[in-house]
């Protein structure tokens, strides 16, 4: 038998994921389970945005331009305009999904071996794309005990190596729900100019930014443009996450026409998909006003519930709608898993990522999980309250 | 200004689509193109599987599961039992494109490095994805003058190196239109199993067999079920290339296993093109007959028409709907340009894929283009006058 590759062996499962069969076997048990730990919001995609797919009125789905509809890419374009940021639609590139806009990305500018600096706890799937790709990550860690502030621009400066070629931020960011101040990103601005590297924004949470933090995007900063390469994606802003499009921006000639070449590889992004993303950046303020009052409302109410259980710290986020709370346990791995195989209240329990995966560095993360608040609150509430009663009776 | 890598640096323009932007300024100045250049058929999509994107009644469109909706893995796996394979949904992943199949696929089995072997002229994104996931191609050449049959045996065993990891075949073939025999198949299946290779079969025209050839899945192989991938798509079955929607299929556990790794890392494949996918697996067989009828009327009259033109020579298919043809002109890459640049027959061109961009070793295929019989009769018709004319007035 032909073996798996070496590269196969060591990819790691997604921590988000890997313990959704208990979750399946919990369910088959007559168990109902909460899910705090994916970031699939509940709430309705835009109307316009469904009923633009069942208007379509074409006789067969073609391909679509690799770059994507210039149709759509003019709206993106557009969308950034209506935020400051001077773009066309050329300088936008069309990806199934964010996930492919990093992975086209990390080929277009990375060559295996190449480093990366990012911030963690981060977006465990980073470490996917960067182990697919040979691309190496220079975690710079963050801590819960500081908010998951970004770390002093020195601590950047010290990973920074022959073989470093840009800085990775999630902003605002998942995992934490931290957003970079108009400071810190000038101070990685900074970094950026002085030893020209690149800089990767993964925005997708722009929308979610609380309490007059403001999202600034890397394409506002001055004497970056060609450093600045934006992640985008419709999966959160307009709540369509299974349409799997996304978008990959910069004002970099050499990168978009690089990065075109990849995606003519694979000739063309979701074509159904595009027809929704397009309809979607039709959607109205009310629309962004409601699911914004909605996600403040479901904030709230699950960081001062989760503070209230004994040994639970959950620091208040800023933007996007996860958090990392620290737990009185040994392992969260073990926990989480224990969550959905021995344990019920009332016929109920909770399903949390372990946040250890979301860590580059061995063994940090370890007390603590990642919660997304993405269910409407009557749900929340009983979903911390089984962890609340799941913590009186585990023994680690 | 930070640089591109060196492995974007290499990565070779689409064949197929690099004279896009010639194709467009032709179309703005008036000049009909008729294209041959991309297999984008203009039969409809099944209307079924149109309607139920139409009749979608969900208020959010979720992420699926990694590996794809089981319903949809369960229509694929009854698909293969019609066809006499024994599978079951487990060992089906359903992926992004027939394209990420290959990628992931790639990417679970084979080290940077490692070698698979695979008879040129083949799709030339395979080249695009090798290189991506540095993985070394070693081609074996079939040949015009044989109608692009099978190179015998001895050829792929003489290239074989410890480095040699598999081989992979397109049958029925894209560019070529062999179809390999139960004899071929079998060769291949005891090299396999003497080097103990994976076998990796892109059989997304299986549907696609002329004259009595009949397409062998090497699902079909007895004794190498834990060696044998197929990389399956909707795209040509199903008329259905805007959806991206495919799948990767093995009955070897560890590579479903390692691959749905990869899967998790991109969260899941499109979810209405999924939809789509799933209803089209219900299409009747009036569909196929009537597509089938219409596609051996469009090869033989495109084959008898273009064999009348003096110099060109186009080998008879078997499958598919392409066919390599052989023109009187030295470089196919300059006179495909051209033919869009500079020529049009009554304010009409055709557009061809060079073919030199389907052969791994330099300088072959220089005078081969190929051509995709995607369009009605007609217009087939109409393309291959252009081509006359053109022949008639281009000078090398």
């Amino acid at each position: 038998m032909p073996k798996i590759s070496e590269r196969g062996n060591i990819m790691p499962e997604s921590p988000i994921r890997k313990l959704v069969p208990y979750a399946e076997a919990a369910k088959k048990r007559g168990v109902k389970v909460y899910h705090l730990n994916i970031g699939q919001p509940d709430i309705p995609t835009p109307p316009k945005a469904l009923e633009a797919i069942k208007n379509i009125d074409t006789k067969v789905i073609e391909y679509s331009h690799s770059a994507g509809n210039e149709s759509y890419r003019k709206k993106i374009a557009t969308y950034y305009n209506r935020l400051g940021v001077a773009l066309t639609f050329n300088e936008v590139l069309v990806t199934t999904g964010g996930s492919e806009a990093i992975q086209i990305a990390f080929n277009a500018t990375l060559n295996p071996g190449d480093e990366v600096i990012m911030p963690e706890p981060f977006y465990t799937n980073y470490n996917s794309f960067a182990l697919t790709n040979g691309v190496i990550i220079k975690p710079i860690t963050s801590k819960i005990e500081n908010d998951f502030a970004l770390p002093a621009i020195e601590e950047f400066e010290k990973l920074i190596t022959p073989k470093t070629k840009g800085i990775i931020i999630v902003n605002p960011n998942n995992p934490t729900g931290s957003i970079y101040s108009a400071d810190e990103l000038d101070k990685i601005r900074q970094l950026v100019i002085k030893y020209d590297l690149y800089l990767y924004a993964d925005e997708v949470y722009r929308e979610f930014a609380y309490d007059g933090n403001k999202s600034i995007s890397v394409l506002e900063l001055e004497g970056i443009e060609e450093n600045a390469i934006v992640f985008d994606s419709t999966s959160k802003r307009y709540s369509a996450c299974g349409i799997r499009v996304g978008a990959l921006i910069s004002k970099n000639k050499e990168v978009i026409s690089t990065a075109l070449k990849y995606a003519q590889a694979r000739l063309s992004p979701p074509g159904l998909g595009q027809i929704v993303g397009e309809a979607a950046e039709d959607t109205d303020v009310q629309y962004f006003k409601e699911v914004y009052d909605e996600y403040i409302e479901r904030r709230n109410l699950v960081i001062s519930e989760l503070n209230k259980i004994e040994g639970v710290y959950a620091p208040m986020p800023k933007g996007a709608f996860y958090t990392i709370i620290q737990l009185p346990v040994k392992d969260t791995d073990r926990f989480c898993q224990w969550l959905l195989e021995e344990f019920d209240y009332e016929k109920q329990t909770v399903m949390l990522a372990p946040a250890s995966g979301f860590y580059s560095t061995p063994g940090l993360g370890k007390n603590e999980a990642r919660i997304a608040y993405v269910l409407k609150k009557e749900d929340l509430k009983k979903a911390v309250k089984c962890l609340e009663e799941a913590l009186k009776v585990y023994k680690d």
